[in-house]
């Protein structure tokens, strides 16, 4: 696999961008301003990195034209360089050559429908009226239950198990580990046992959706588990039965959302943030790393829980403290009536 | 497969439910009280749904004796109608129809014995000295290691690895990706590195629990990890080695139990809550979602850590005095002294 | 597998311990001071469990020197008796015994090297350009995707999927449902949509590293996702893409690092704990269990957030009173300031 090799001005051209410097240069490769060599482009979006781009030895930089004038070397102008740089690297993706066809390893049931352009690799399962939509590609070890769909050129990496009664749109992809459509905690408590409640629903999973691997996403109870188009999960995300995700909606590592939850469109969960049952998320709210949500949130906006890190000590202070602290309270309602008098 | 109908008057009989309407209204599905259509039968238990009585199209609803006089079409009375509905709703599970035999494709040690009557899906694996019992469903890619066993009637939906020395009792329900019988993380720290301390023990499963997906439950160190009867675990659940849990407890998705903790019966974990190592947990706790528990708790009841979602500019202002409440709490001491004065 | 018998002189000439009392009395297995009979060997290091010296059955116990003279019976005397049982618990592990060679069923690319001396389960992957080590064990269903390298006397214990660009070093153990390599979570916001930011790193793991049941480490966006030697990872951990994690630095269950965050050497990271991206924990810090490290530490130490478990009544009250804490603190000023007049 050999990289290609690109020059400034046809990248300029190609992404439509505008471009200062030598437009013959060119990089055959990507790196990050600290580690990029002159063969190599880089980006800077983040402030935070601002500081590289003087002694960067990137031969090319994507970034915003307030930051162009900074740079000696080639450049690319971008509004959101961020967006520039994810279409260019994609340049040099090493794509998975997935040729079409069943791996004669993989165990296909008879009334299974797998499309001949669709690839299933070495030890798949395939149940019962499911079926693979044209280009699908199935890596190894993935288990397709009963009455699953999975949608064209989506992409199972390998490993995925969808257990059944899943329907997966187009182009979704899925990362190993993924365990779609398991039975929903649902228990009733019978005076001294719990008794199962039966997990009758499924799971649809919009066009364009990414799975992270160990995601968890059971299916309903009654009705079905939903993600909308364009949803982004990360890896070990727990999203319980008949939980609702709007369209575009992101959630970082290990996110967990509990039962029958309603989440917006275009929301931003944090890392490990959870969220709990039978609650609302507006569209476009945005909730912090770690933060538990108890209660439907109707305004768009950031919401945050939890406590500042500190140096252990002082925080066992404080911790002590916490909890007394509504006796603190009227303890200060009490000097200030007194103050009064 | 082709659901069978119901009428009232049968389905009052056969749960032992006073009904009220005409006994020969029937239905042959199960819905919410908002999407239920006259074919179905919907359930009101919690009274947060109490509002969609009025205008529910179900033919049937399973209410309790309260509720009843609301409701103008048929209904069944059920002192618990959450236990009621699970047990109706298991009329339309649509089954396994697991056929007895191994798979060819399937690796099975020479001293592992497989009941008859079990069922052995394509490429499991099944260790030494290791036993299915009767009834038993290993769903795909389940690896059975040594010397584990597998009790009647269980079921591992699919791709389940028992690494080794774990013994699930009767009826235990297992969903994919879990893991048990992991070696616990044992490490003794020798001048400038780790070593690993040697995990010997096993997992001891009792009848009727069940494992959610991806969870992990490891093996002892000396002596095993025990779930006693009726446990059950939701998704990504991390039960760590020597930690012993009672009956008849609940834990919510993503808890996690450390090292050598021990939990009593009829405890309900919430999700995401964490409990230390090698303390005690006493019956009939409830621990709320994403506590964490960081000493023996001895007395049944409700407990809770963190703080209450906010506005993050709020919450900023407010973590940030966190930071002081020690220092704050002293400034109160001050000035109630100088108050005495 | 019959368990070999030790005496207290061979222990203590074995591994370089002082031994009191009768040098021929033997065991022949482990146990705890609780648990363990007249044939075993026991240990104390923790001082918790110090009061069971006293009533222990166990043949042998390896103490401390300071606890030697509470202990009646035969005893070692290990300056760290939890290192010197780690050791002799090692005498009654029992083995694996992966005999080399390639399992019938695995499905090895043409181009990929697998030694000699490795050992390759039933149903194992190997894709193209990768290679197996001197010695090294993938148990059954592993998937070893393109261009990755598992190092000499690795033990990959079943189940694990190198998704691609993975290298792992000597004698690394991962444990079953680890997934290493999937794609960082890279996405870029194009005007009303995500797109995806090419992951085009891989994932280098040191020599003698443990990775957990369930973990994920990501492979990098640029450059790679590194693992120093000796790192320890227990279940359900989740590496993003680009972290950097020194050498002997140990994190329990389900704690979570954000992408290119860069931890120091012989850090501990408690179970749950969360460290947010683009941050640096220097060497030796200690991050207590579910704390959230949200900005830069530079000072080896121990650090922590969150409240106290309570109960939930009392939760409730100073939970609530959190959310003004800030108007609490200018409430206390404003007395302070009055006070002063």
């Amino acid at each position: 696999m050999t990289a290609s090799r690109h020059s400034l001005a046809d990248l300029a051209t190609r992404f439509g961008l505008q471009m200062r410097g030598d437009g013959s240069q060119s990089i055959h490769g990507i790196g990050t301003l600290e580690t990029a060599t002159r063969d190599q482009l880089a980006f800077l979006a983040n402030p935070h990195y601002r500081a590289h781009l003087a002694n960067t030895q990137a031969g090319i930089v994507v970034l915003r034209e307030a930051d162009a004038d900074t740079r000696r070397g080639a450049c690319l102008i971008a509004a959101d360089p961020y967006v520039a740089f994810a279409k260019i690297a994609a340049l040099f993706e090493r794509t998975v050559a997935a040729s079409p066809g069943i791996h004669p390893s993989a165990v296909v049931a008879a009334s299974a429908r797998v499309a001949a352009s669709a690839s299933i690799g070495p030890f798949c399962v395939i149940g019962e009226q499911s079926g693979i939509g044209e280009g699908a590609v199935l890596g190894a070890h993935c288990s397709i239950g009963d009455r699953c769909h999975v949608g064209a050129q989506a992409h199972l990496v390998a490993r995925v198990t969808l257990v059944r009664d899943v329907a997966l749109g187009k182009r979704v992809l899925v990362h190993p580990g993924a365990v779609i459509g398991a039975d929903g905690f649902g228990l009733a408590f019978d005076k001294n046992h719990w008794i199962k409640v039966p997990q009758l629903g499924g799971v649809r999973i919009g066009d364009d959706c990414e799975i992270g691997a160990n995601t968890t996403i059971d299916r309903g109870a009654i009705g079905d588990t939903v993600l909308e188009e364009d949803v982004r999960l990360d890896n070990q995300i727990q999203i319980a039965h008949n939980v609702h995700v709007g369209a575009h909606t992101a959630m970082a590592g290990c996110a967990a959302v509990a039962g029958s939850a309603r989440i917006g469109r275009y929301c931003l969960i944090g890392g490990g943030a959870g969220i709990v049952g039978h609650i609302s998320i507006a569209d476009k709210v945005t909730i912090t790393a770690r933060s538990l949500v108890t209660h439907s949130i109707v305004e768009p906006g950031e919401y945050s829980s939890g406590t500042p890190i500190q140096d252990n000590r002082a925080w066992r202070r404080n911790a002590a403290r916490f909890k007394h602290l509504d006796e603190l309270v009227r303890r200060v309602q009490q000097l200030e009536k007194e103050a009064k008098q």
